[in-house]
C-alpha cells in the first residue's frame, strides 16, 4: 500500500506525548514508523522485542524508541521508555493514513428505521439497515452495508467497518471496534432429539459486548439461549473466532484467529487463547489462563498458568510411525509395568 | 437484553400444548421462561439435565417442566414429561420476544430480476440482490443485503437472515433458517497443477439443501466440482463450517462450530460432529457415528460409535516434556520389544 | 441444480484445444463433462487418478481423456493426455453452465467514489460501494454488495463474488478471483499490554494480493501492522482461512480450507497447507513444504518435503485410555531408560 501521510513530529513532540526521555536532537522531525530494518532516515523505528537487537546497530532511522538501558547502544536519537511496545502501540496511531473515510450523517442509501435513535456526529453509511428501536451513540460510525437489528443498542465513539451484521437486541459498548463479515446475535447451536429428528430451540437471550472490545472480521458471537451471551469489557478477539451461546468472557481477555469456544463456557479475566484453541462446553477458567496454540481444553482449569495439548510437528514419515504408535500407548504402559515387575521379581529372587 | 414480552400463558394451557401431566395450579399464569436458578415467580423453570437437579429444591420459578420420576422433588408446580428438553424446545418458542421483523412485501430498494418467482407472502428485505429465474417459496423471508443468485429455488417458510450469499443455482429446500454471513454455492477447491502452475476447475455442479436445514454464521458450503454438494433434510450446521465440494451429509446430522469437511467425503444419517472436527477428503462414515471436538479423521468408519483423536491439555511444562517424547515414540516401542525379547531369553536360559 | 448447456463440441474440436490424441470418431458430438461412472452417451469423462480405472470398462461416456497407456483398455472413443487432471480442468470451463450474469457497466443503485477509476467494460452490481480514489481495472466484476475501500486497487479480469470486502488501501492484481463473504485488509490483531489492559496498534500496512489468485468463501486476510501482507502471484486460498498480518505467502501455494497462519510468518513457493492447519506466528516455511490436515507447526521449516503432527483417531474408549498415557509419556520414557540400564547391568554382572 503506498498511501502518503502528510504528517510530521519533531522528536520533542514524541517523547512528550510518550513521556519518554529523549537523547538526541528534538527539532529533529520524522514522518513515518517502521521497524528497525525497514527505517529510513525519516522515520522513526522501534525495539520492543530484543530478539531483533542485533538490527539496532545497522539502523537507519532518524530515531529508535527503546528501553532505557540500550540507549548506549543506538547509534542514533533515542526516546528511552520502560515499554516501548506500548509507546510504538500509542506512536502507531499518530502516523496511521488520514482517510477521506466516514463523515458524519446518514447516507441517502441507507434504510433508518422511523423508531431509531441515531447519537449526535454519527455516520451511517451507504446501504446500511438500522432496525426498529435501535440506539447509536454518539459519533459512532457504521460502515457500508452493516445490518443493525431492532432494538440494538450501540455506544458512543464505536465502529463497525462494512457488511457487519448484528441481530435484534445486541448490546454493544462504547469505544468497540466491529471488522467486516462478523455477525454478533446469531442463533446458538440449540436442538432436542425426539428421538429421530432434531427441534429448534428458540434462542431467546442476547448478546452483551462490554466496552473496548474489538472483534475481529468474519468472527461469529451467538445469542444466548436463556440469557445472554457476555463479552467483558477490554476483550480483544481476532478473526474467524466462533463464540457459542451463554458463553462468558473475562474482561481483556485476548483470543488469537480461528478459536472456537463451545456453549456457557466461562472465561476468567486477563485470559489469552492462541490461535485455534477450542474451549469444549460447560466449563470454567479461571483467571490468567494461557492456552497455546491449537490446544483442545475439555475440563475447567482452576490455576492460572500455561495450558497445551497436541503433538509437535515433524517429518510425515517420521510421524506415521509415532502416531501409530500412539494407538498401541496404553498397552506399551502395561507392558513396561509388567518388564518392572519382572526385573523387581527377578532382583528380589 | 431486555425485551419485553407481552405473553402470557396458564400452566393449563402450557401442558395441554406439551402433552404433559400437570401436578399443581392450571390458572397460574406465568410469562417467561428461565433456568431452575434464574428463574423468577412469573417463569416457568426446565429440568432436562439431571446434573442440574441440585437447583431444583431451591427454585423460585412459578413451575418446573421435568421427569415424573422428579415431580416429588419438585417444590413447587410441576408439568411431567418424558422428554423435558424437548419441551423445553417447545416452549421456547411460546416465549420469544415478538419483533416487528419481516412483513410480507418487496423492500423498495430490493433488485429482484424480472424473471424471478416470488410465492405468496414473501418478505424481501432492503437491498436484497434476486438473480434471473430464482423461485422463492411462500412465505419466505430474505433478509436486508443477501444475494440470491441466477435460477436459485427457495422452498416455503425458509429464512434467510440479512447478507446470506447464494451463489446461482443453489437449492434450498423448505423451512431452511441460513444465518448471517454464510455462503452457499462458492466454488470448490479444485485446481490441476502442470508442474508449475495452478489452473482452475470450472465447478459446474450444484448444491442441494433439503428440507428443515439450518446454517450458522458465517459457515461456507461450496458447490460440486461435477454433480452436486448434498446437505440432507433435518440437518443442522453450526456457525463457522466448512463444507467442501460433492461433500454428502446424511439425514438428522448435527455439526457442531467450526467443523471442517474436505471434498467428496460422504457422512451418513444421524451423525454428530464435535466442534472444530475435520473429516479428510473422499472418506465415507456409516451411520450413526459421533466423532468427539477438534479430532481428525483420514479414514472410513464403517462402524457406529463414538471416535477421537488428539490428547488432552495439561500444564505446558508437562506437555513439553511429553510431546519431546511423542517424537520418540516408535523408538520407544521398538526398546520395550527388545526388553521383553532379553527378559524372556534371559527367563528361558 | 439443473441448468441446461447447450454448448456441443465435437471431439475433433475438444482434441485439438487439449492438444490431445483422438482415438475414434471425431464427428461425434458431446453436450457433457462428467465423472467415468455418472457420464451418460452425451458426456464426455476423464480418468486422471488411477483408483478409478476400474470404473473404466463400464463407463456409458461417449469419449474418456485418459493417459496414453490406458487407450487400449478404453472401450469407447478416447483423447489421450500425459496430464488428464489438466485437460478436465480445460474442459470443465467450456462445460460451465452460461449465466446472465454480469453485464459491462454500474449498476443504478452503486455507489461510486467521483475520483473512483473505473476501466472499461467494468460490471459494478447492485449495491457496491467503491470509495475515493480506488482504481479497478479493465472488464473486471464488482458483484452485488461489495465494498471496495478508499485508495484500493484492483487489476484487470477479476471477479469479486457478492458481499466481498476490500478495506481501504488493498491492491490486487489481475485475473483474481474473491468469493463471497471473504475479507481483504481488515486490522491485524496487534495491541500492546500496559499491565492491566491492551492498546491497539494502528495496522498502518496494507495488503498486496498477486496476479491469478484465488481467495475462498469467507476468508480473511488481515493488513500489515507496519508494511504488507503479501500474497504471491498464482496463490489458492479455499474458504474459511485466516491469514494474519505480515505474512507472506510464496507464489503458487495452495492453502486449504480452515487454516490459520499467525503473524510475520512466511510461507515458501510451492508450499501446500492442508486442511485446518496452524503456522505460528514468525516462522519461516521454505519452498515445496507440504503440511498434512490439521497439523501445527510451531518451528521453522528449511527442508522441502511432507510434514505432520497429532494423532489418528480412534474408537473413543480405546483412545481414553492412550490420551491419559500421554500425560504419562515422559515418565514412561524415563522408566524404559531405567530398565534398560538394569538390564545392562544385569548383563554385565
Amino acid at each position: 500500500m503506498k498511501m502518503m501521510t502528510s504528517q510530521t513530529y519533531t522528536l520533542e513532540e514524541l517523547t512528550r506525548t510518550l513521556g519518554a526521555t529523549l537523547h538526541g536532537d528534538g527539532a529533529q522531525r520524522v514522518s513515518g514508523l517502521a521497524t528497525l530494518s525497514d527505517a529510513g532516515p525519516d522515520d522513526i523505528a522501534f525495539l520492543a522485542n530484543r530478539a531483533y537487537q542485533r538490527f539496532l546497530g545497522e539502523t537507519r532511522a532518524a530515531a529508535v524508541l527503546l528501553p532505557p538501558d540500550l540507549v548506549s547502544e543506538c547509534p542514533v536519537s533515542a526516546l528511552a521508555l520502560d515499554n516501548p511496545y506500548l509507546g510504538y502501540a500509542h506512536l502507531s496511531h499518530l502516523f496511521a493514513p488520514p482517510l477521506a473515510g466516514h463523515r458524519p450523517g446518514v447516507h441517502a442509501s441507507a434504510c433508518v428505521a422511523e423508531s431509531a435513535v441515531l447519537g449526535k456526529d454519527v455516520s451511517i453509511g451507504p446501504n446500511v439497515v438500522i432496525g426498529e428501536h435501535a440506539v447509536i451513540g454518539e459519533r459512532t460510525v457504521i460502515g457500508a452495508g452493516c445490518s443493525v437489528g431492532e432494538a440494538c443498542s450501540i455506544g458512543s465513539d464505536s465502529l463497525l467497518h462494512a457488511n457487519v451484521t448484528l441481530y435484534h437486541g445486541v448490546i454493544v459498548g462504547q469505544r468497540a471496534i466491529i471488522h467486516s463479515g462478523a455477525v454478533v446475535g446469531g442463533d446458538g447451536f440449540g436442538f432436542a432429539h425426539d428421538g429421530s429428528a432434531w427441534h429448534k430451540i428458540a434462542q431467546i437471550g442476547g448478546v452483551v459486548v462490554g466496552d473496548d472490545v474489538e472483534i475481529g472480521s468474519c468472527s461469529s458471537i451467538d445469542r444466548g439461549a436463556l440469557g445472554d451471551t457476555v463479552i467483558g469489557d477490554g476483550v480483544k478477539i481476532d478473526s474467524q473466532v466462533q463464540i457459542a451461546h451463554n458463553v462468558h468472557i473475562g474482561e481483556h481477555c485476548a483470543l488469537a484467529g480461528c478459536v472456537g469456544i463451545a456453549g456457557s463456557t466461562r472465561v476468567g479475566r486477563h485470559c489469552q487463547l492462541g490461535g485455534g484453541v477450542g474451549l469444549a462446553g460447560h466449563l470454567e477458567l479461571c483467571d490468567g489462563v494461557q492456552i497455546t496454540g491449537m490446544s483442545l481444553v475439555t475440563n475447567s482449569i482452576h490455576e492460572p498458568g500455561v495450558y497445551s495439548s497436541g503433538t509437535g510437528s515433524m517429518p510425515n514419515d517420521l510421524w506415521r510411525r509415532n502416531a501409530v504408535r500412539f494407538k498401541q500407548l496404553d498397552q506399551m504402559a502395561r507392558r513396561l509395568t509388567r518388564l518392572e515387575r519382572d526385573r523387581d521379581r527377578g532382583t528380589s529372587q
